[in-house]
């Protein structure tokens, strides 16, 4: 008999005979033996149609307080009328608001974080024997004002609950049954990942794949809670992230499984390939919507790259990816290059050129439409054969690189945006993560 | 400078234009300078879509502390959009459920019962000169349930937050322009009620009034809330309804001016006609959906009486009328007979049958299809010409009465069903209570 928590997205509750769907796989776990915990979103279109509200009787925008109360009568809705059909099957069930599950966060509206969860009430509902049912994405914050954790949320919800709860496992349910080796849209054979680590499914979420909210994630890995990503639409076996174990242990001799078919999964520790033909690659995430400013001649000198994000940092913006060269010229000049959010790049040119004097930094470029391949996988670092291999495809496909920028799980190139999905396909292809069957996704997000 | 509570119901708050007109109210009425906190209903249909859900995901019925959890997402979205309309507006406002406003119920999900108001911080927000808005209908019971208080709870959350911030006044906002001296949909030449007393309104809702909600009458009459009825649809001036004043007193002397035109409004106290032509009558209340029964030949000994009405009582039966004349028979035998909703009907006349041996009774004669007119006004009793002319108004009419009933400020009879409302016009015109101009009644009911 495990605890298990049940994470249930937007689509999967996106109407009657959706909420009715989810109630039955709930009612069928608890009649199994587990204890069951269900966190929920808001139900399908729900966010947007009060978003659309709240923009015609504020034309000036919504005071973020006052969006956090909007916006979490969606969960009210979902996770009652969850319970509903839950009991409707005979299986007692009670729904908590953020409050009454004890997600204590700060004050910052519309992205609040988590401060303390304190779930008495869900665990005594669970020694009784019944389901609760938690609403995703909210909280109450010290000064009992509802808060929201922003985008993500609901994931987050999940974990925490699951963390604070000592659950064996948080089940995410979404609609695509789990994690692919590569966005299924762009690479049509991208197979099912059936194991990876909690590190690297923190790499993928990091540089753009959308399955699992970085935050949410990174929850996970503190707490050591065990996720487990399926869908809700079958009873496939998903994707299982394993916390706690080293980063090259035992589950990457058996990670060649990965991008087997699901026959060979009840047994994937008795599997094994050639690890050199087939290295331990986890898969691909990709970010389209990326600009690259390069600062060019910076002084080499201790604190100068420091001022560069310093500046860029200040000003709100986001920075993802900062490659500096060591200094070969003979003037001591190097030059600083920076991937950040297309949306930001205005402002954070401004924020570099105001310094541009005062650095004595020679020019400023700007490139908007770049986008970023990220592959990831365990012991790259240690393995240059995988970056040798994943350059050389992309110089078969044609494909320039711009940047580069490694870690000990994953490798990123900047390309031009209109050639990465080709670049995604190139090196997919060039790691035979292709599947022979066809990837399952359904329509729709979860918040 | 005064402390007002503004109540909206769901027809005033039905869609976006709606909320922006309440918003406009709202501000406008702050910027005369009085403090304001607000409290308002679901948006029109919301209440029903969510029962019909509810209904969808539970075919053997929602329960009721879920059902709870569901409705209270109503007024949490109207209550964030009329604050941020009044945001948008320039005027500081801010939301808050009837968790975070004080309101403390018992456990009797679906029909909770006020324990204890405290609603520190309404009274804070409004200290800062900021309008405070309240979700009416929902309060939170002990256990930290959600809790809703039944149909007319947003009435009786309005006067209980008046009552417990010691405002001036509980403004009624409704899609009628103020109590009329009978339903203008039955009698289109009825005439608004400037002022009434908080008794005969009393008498009117418990009476079949529609327009306000007895609870929260009860309620205003016990904590001395002065109420004024208005449409927020226009600026008429409306009813009020005043407290802890004699019921025959200075009020009554100028109750003549109930039913002129508005054009007298502004100086009541001045206006006299003669009070015998035109009696002090408030106005006429039906209901249309009444049974009867009469227990024909009860023994005329203590305890007869109780013994009928308990057992009906117990049964769950909310009985209405009660009459039972002298014992003039031989025998000692006296006839019983009271009203009751005819949808309790059949378990009414099976609880009495039931007793029927026991206590020796006659027979049990049961009649279904029956209406209640009542005539509401200050000092009816002391002022026998005022049920005869009821009574002959009746008689011209045709109209056979079954049943009488009367109270201090109350004069009921019971009729067929299908003639109710001819007797309510021929009762109406007896009294000259008739207006020359039309009543205003804009569509839909709030909770």
């Amino acid at each position: 008999m495990a605890l298990l928590v049940q994470k249930f997205g937007g689509s999967s509750v996106a109407d009657v005979d959706a909420i009715r769907r989810v109630a039955q796989r709930v009612a069928a776990s608890r009649a199994a033996g587990d204890d069951v915990a269900v966190v929920v979103s808001a139900m399908g279109d729900t966010t947007d149609d009060l978003l659309d509200l709240a923009g015609q009787v504020s034309p000036n925008g919504p005071p973020d307080r006052e969006l956090d109360m909007l916006l979490t009568a969606g969960e009210r809705i979902s996770m009652a009328l969850l319970a509903m059909a839950i009991q409707d099957l005979g299986t007692p069930a009670r729904s908590f608001t953020g409050q009454q599950a004890g997600m204590h966060t700060d004050s910052s509206h519309g992205r609040a974080r988590l401060l303390d969860v304190t779930p008495s009430r869900v665990a005594d509902t669970l020694k009784r024997g019944e389901v609760a049912i938690v609403a995703g994405f909210q909280g109450v914050s010290e000064d009992e004002d509802i808060t929201t954790l922003g985008r993500g949320g609901s994931d987050t919800t999940a974990v925490a609950l699951a963390a604070a709860l000592n659950a064996d496992v948080c089940e995410i349910y979404t609609d695509v049954d789990g994690l692919y080796t590569a966005d299924p849209r762009i690479v049509p054979a991208a197979s099912r990942v059936t194991r990876i680590t909690i590190e690297e499914t923190l790499e993928m979420a990091a540089h753009g794949a959308k399955i699992l909210h970085l935050r949410a994630v990174e929850y996970a890995r503190r707490f050591g809670v065990p996720l487990h990503v399926r869908s809700s639409f079958s009873d496939q076996e998903g994707t299982w992230i394993l916390v706690d174990r080293p980063l090259t242990g035992a589950l990457h001799q058996d990670g060649t499984t990965r991008h087997t078919s699901s026959a060979s999964e009840p047994h994937p520790e008795t599997h094994t390939e050639d690890p050199m033909e087939d290295p331990l690659i986890s898969g691909i995430a990709h970010d389209k919507s990326l600009a690259k400013i390069t600062v060019v001649g910076v002084p080499d000198r201790p604190g100068a790259a420091a001022k560069v994000i310093g500046a860029v940092s200040t000003g709100g913006v986001s920075i993802d990816m900062i490659v500096q060269n060591v200094s070969t010229s003979p003037h001591g000049l190097s030059d600083i290059s920076f991937t950040l959010p297309e949306a930001d790049g205005a402002i954070a040119v401004a924020a570099v050129r105001d310094l541009q004097q005062e650095l004595g930094v020679e020019d400023v470029l700007y490139t908007s439409h770049v986008g970023k391949l990220s592959l990831i996988g365990a012991g790259l670092r240690s393995n240059p054969a995988v970056a040798q291999r994943m350059f050389i495809a992309l110089a078969d496909a044609g494909i320039n690189i711009e940047m580069i920028s490694t870690s000990e799980i994953r490798i990123s190139v900047i390309t031009d945006q209109d050639v990465l999905e080709d670049a995604v396909r190139a090196v997919h292809s060039a790691f035979r993560l292709d599947s022979e069957a066809d990837a399952v996704v359904y329509g729709g997000t979860g918040r």
